[in-house]
């Protein structure tokens, strides 16, 4: 599996428009096994993104998706930053595809 | 929801010993929504763990569950450090159960 933990900051005043767009385009993704969203409650912008991908190629294909490109023009310009992704190799727990444990 | 990331780093050649030994112990956890344990491939002592929990609440108590404090007594002698975690409010996303998000 592979694994990103990233933090985005958006724009002031934007975060909650961010990310209701940002739960839209992550519905179709072929190989995403998890996908959380969630606000940072000590940074009033902050938003951090935790991801779960059977490999790196799925996640690499899923920026050619259309409603994922639709879904990143829409929201560049809602975003301050990007932190530097952490990559992470996930092996297992709970919140992923049963078939995955066996593996 | 309530949101945990942490980077815990293993004692020198423990790591796997280490993973093993949380992932069984995160089978039980009543509010327990997400719980992911990946390595970290730039730190070969580092592993990453996310986790989603239905409230604050839960985590605390899961703390007191007989299986996560064994599983946490017998991890101790493996686990060289903490560094201190993030904690988010997850909003939505893929791989929380399907019933959160209609809240």
């Amino acid at each position: 599996m592979y694994g990103l933990i990233v933090k985005m900051v958006a724009s002031p005043g934007k975060r909650e428009e961010l990310i209701s767009l940002l739960l839209q385009g992550t519905e179709e993704m072929p190989g995403c096994l998890s996908y959380v969203i969630a606000n940072d409650p000590a940074d009033d912008d902050g938003i951090w993104i935790t991801e779960v991908w059977d490999d790196k190629a799925s996640h690499d294909a899923s920026l050619s998706l259309p409603g994922v490109k639709k879904t990143l023009a829409a929201a560049r310009p809602m975003i301050a930053a990007f932190n530097p992704p952490v990559v992470t190799t996930p092996v297992g727990g709970r919140g992923l595809p049963a078939a995955k444990h066996a593996n």
